[in-house]
């Protein structure tokens, strides 16, 4: 069986935040919006239906936790999700905290402009405050 | 509690497909990608997470369902999946079959360029084809 290594795109792009039961949890380095991505630890799968029943749950609930952890936690307006990867071919689900005031709204971010790196400080501040709200590890 | 009715945006924009057990099935209009959305008729919810749990796993088995049929439809090379929502304040799903050849591809279609409406018979055809395939009433 093909072993789970996270795609080298996601792992340029985002800071680890940790796992959970079946997810890596990553943040997109990008500091105009609080964007957190699932990457589920299987290997060859590219579209949800791949997954296997008691996966595609957990990932819902997953999806859940982490959307409502992030609604919450940094006041959004609302929550966008999505399953692209036209270009990643590993399955992966966005989630990003979309605010009347940020600068693609009320469109997607998808494609929107170039990401705006955070400052160390704040990226390390926004990881440890995810990794808290989801009751993951340090 | 406040009734279900789809917003005005949507049946606009949309044909209706049909309905599965929790959510109505619509077709953009727009030839240029099979799309389809499905919206869980439950009132007053614009994010997943704010369905109870019996909702989640049947808008997520219907989401399967729906994208797994499309995919061997339409032979896609991706399926996009995208709950946004930003100007249409009502939870809806919606299910992107893509093709390397597609005019939005690798970039997403969301505020890519303007729907182009499909002659009358190829949406008819494409209705009935969807409805056929999920096991819907004509």
């Amino acid at each position: 069986m093909e072993r789970f290594e996270l795609h080298p795109l996601l792992a340029a792009d985002c800071r680890p935040v940790g796992d959970l039961a079946l997810s890596h949890v990553l943040l997109l380095n990008d500091c105009r919006y609080p964007w957190a991505i699932l990457v589920p630890r299987r290997a060859a799968v590219r579209e949800i239906y791949q997954l296997d029943d008691a996966d595609r749950r957990c990932l819902l609930e997953e999806s859940c936790l982490l959307g409502e952890f992030m609604m919450r936690a940094f006041r959004g307006d609302k929550l966008n999700i999505g399953a692209l990867g036209n270009l990643v071919p590993q399955l992966h689900l966005h989630h990003v905290i979309r605010n009347e005031a940020d600068p693609a709204w009320p469109g997607p971010v998808w494609g929107h402009s170039a990401a705006v790196p955070y400052a160390e400080g704040l990226l390390a501040e926004r990881v440890a405050l995810l990794r808290d709200g989801l009751g993951l590890e340090g």
